[in-house]
């Protein structure tokens, strides 16, 4: 019987573990493999050899690792070169693989590692080498195409509402409270800050303003915004997409960028320190908080959506059974049956159609003020945060296991 | 039988409502006040009479307040003139309370809401008048004098070293990882950051280095420390205290410092990008990422520790037990009475000796090199920690109530 390999790629989200444990139970019940290998920090630790085996992992520590944020197999931001311009890499990788008897590579990722995944499928198939390669999606950013939403994205989008209920309390204590922008990661999609419409009190959304990338940023208009919402409640909660542009396609802020992602896009954040200036240099009010959550909202397993442990759980499981030759260069898919019951089944698309691509919030689904998400959005993001994680924790702190330390 | 009043003052914690709920369960038992008030937004909003009876909330209600993080009854930073400047305001907040028949006016909050509880005191015993003012503490600093440690101090720790725990699983996950700074806030004093010595992974602290405001700010030596631990293990995990000074007695950063809070502190923020920037600049590495926690570590609840907690309604229970004329200018305090089983006995301590005063990190918990925790401190802290909030959660969110909206 021969083997498989599963690796990590790309950033970190706070179930991305859960989906090598649903392979290693499918595995286990379907018997499809010998030995499950773990590729340490994805592709570039496997060109290094950096390989452990995980079929052996106790019952123990797999519940331990099932509920760790982080990719805890280690992860890259390792770019193949392009087929044309050399196989060198390549041919290094198979020879690896086939030393290991391994006939499947699954690889764990976004649209990088998609990309990384359709180019080792189609080289395998060109060289008609028995081996093939698997995508299992994961993205806190929820921005790839050809699925409903991407393991990741509901934690990180149940842990941005939690907060953003938590600091509009905090932010509200007072007489005269002033504004509070809170900043959500997310890249060029809205996904994560349209996620703040889920923190409601008595039935009304708590955040003024939500701005997503989709819509141009207009300083006039937000500036009109904020300071008619002051004017009649005397403060305003505003939750801003790191990724907001202006209409010359300029992200707000740029700044602070340190060269840490070899595939270029540019480091973002700070967005709503820009804004808080902006409103202090407009005169509204001195009184501005700003709050970058940062890489808090895609490691706060703490929060984590039960739904998203579970379906991060199940596109590892699915990803073991549907490996097959036939399906080399694809990736495991969800698709949303319906929401009342809540159901979804999993599917393949081809990881070349993922690759490359982003998938943005629906404009449909933006108020007409283009400052807030309307009740369609509200509907297909809340079965996403259902279920409160059942974490493994001694009486202080979290238990966490990772294998790449 | 005459009536009491009960309002909260101050930065909000995530347990400071569970104070209010201790009181007003004492009252159903003891029966010793007819009604309980609470004032909104503090002595502010009872000078402005803005007053709510909570006697008649809902048990339903009161589970909930319980367990809402920041000041559910409002807060306020709001100084009385010095007795011998003007009484006015005192005898117009007396006048207030006299025509709802109050006989005790107990005042939730830190070192600020002391000095007003001690003047109010005063100037009742001055007056001969039949009223008196109990303290009630609160604060996520643990600066105050004469206590173990304070209600809110707990959760905002938990969420602390969860957070750091997950942070750092995040920022480790590369072959090369670089920096992380996580900053916390404490003002002029230790206690939050030094709780990041909770977070231990197989038996080691995740933080490699703890910096503390009860040591000096030492430039060459910071730089000295992350260099070496760079090269030693190829990533260093920081995290600092909001209120590191240097040598002459300034901040590390004042930066965007804006006028929120009358008591003339500085509002401080920021050390972790000014410590980034210093890391760049002297070559160490360019991938440096700085986190600030701001407003969540005293605001998340959905991370709050049992035993903070049960020790917030506490305070607020025996607050209403010890309240008498004899003990008007007292605010209640905790006492340790040892770590195995971790036991606390409450206590009164004069208001006055906790105002305006501030306890420090114990420089005997603080290693040699001045970068670090010892074991000491690490037994003071753990018991705080202890035992996962039980929330009222709907599926998807927390269900939160305040009484100041």
């Amino acid at each position: 019987m021969p083997n498989c390999i599963i690796a990590q790629s790309g950033g970190p989200t706070s179930v991305i573990n859960s989906s090598v444990v649903g392979l290693l139970k499918a595995n286990e019940e379907l018997k499809k493999y010998d030995k499950v290998y773990g590729g340490i920090n994805g592709i570039e630790g496997i060109l290094n050899e950096n390989i452990v085996e995980l079929s052996s992992i106790t019952e123990e520590d797999l519940i331990l690792f099932q509920h760790t944020p982080s990719s805890g197999l280690g992860s890259c931001r390792y770019r193949m070169k392009d087929l044309e311009t050399s196989t060198e890499e390549y041919d290094k990788l198979i020879s690896i693989l086939e030393k290991l008897d391994i006939k499947t590579f699954f690889y764990i990722g976004g649209n990088d590692s998609m990309d990384t995944t359709a180019k080792l499928a189609l080289y395998a198939k060109k060289n008609s080498l028995d081996i093939n390669f698997i995508g299992i999606p994961k993205t806190i950013d929820n921005d790839l195409m050809h699925i409903d939403h991407t393991p990741g994205f509901g934690s990180a989008s149940k842990f941005i509402a939690t907060t953003v209920f938590e600091t509009f309390l905090d932010s509200s204590v007072y007489i005269y409270n002033g504004v509070f922008i809170l900043e959500t990661m997310g890249r060029d999609t809205g996904w994560l800050a349209a996620s703040a419409c889920m923190a409601t009190y008595e039935g009304k959304p708590v955040a003024d303003f939500i701005y997503l990338p989709e819509i141009t940023f207009d300083k006039d208009a937000f500036l009109h915004d904020v300071k008619e919402k002051f004017k009649e409640q005397n403060q305003v909660f505003i939750v801003v997409s790191e990724g907001l542009k202006t209409k010359d396609g300029k992200f707000l802020s740029e700044i602070d960028y340190i060269s840490q992602d070899n595939f270029a896009h540019p480091q973002l954040g700070g967005v709503c320190h820009y804004l808080r200036d902006l409103i202090i240099e407009a005169g509204i009010t001195p009184r501005v908080k700003s709050l970058e959550l940062g890489i808090l909202q895609r490691c706060a397993m703490h929060c984590a959506s039960q739904t998203d442990i579970n379906e991060a759980f199940q596109v590892g499981y699915e990803a073991l059974k549907f490996a097959s030759n036939e399906n080399n260069g694809f990736m495991v898919s969800i698709q949303r049956n319906g929401n009342s019951p809540y159901t979804v089944s999993y599917t393949l698309v081809e990881a070349n159609k993922v690759a490359n691509n982003i998938k943005y919030f629906p404009k449909e689904w933006i108020n007409e003020s283009g400052n807030h998400v309307t009740k369609e959005g509200y509907e297909y993001l809340k079965p996403l945060l259902q279920g409160n994680s059942n974490l493994s924790t001694c009486s202080t702190l979290p238990n966490y296991k990772v294998f790449n330390k």
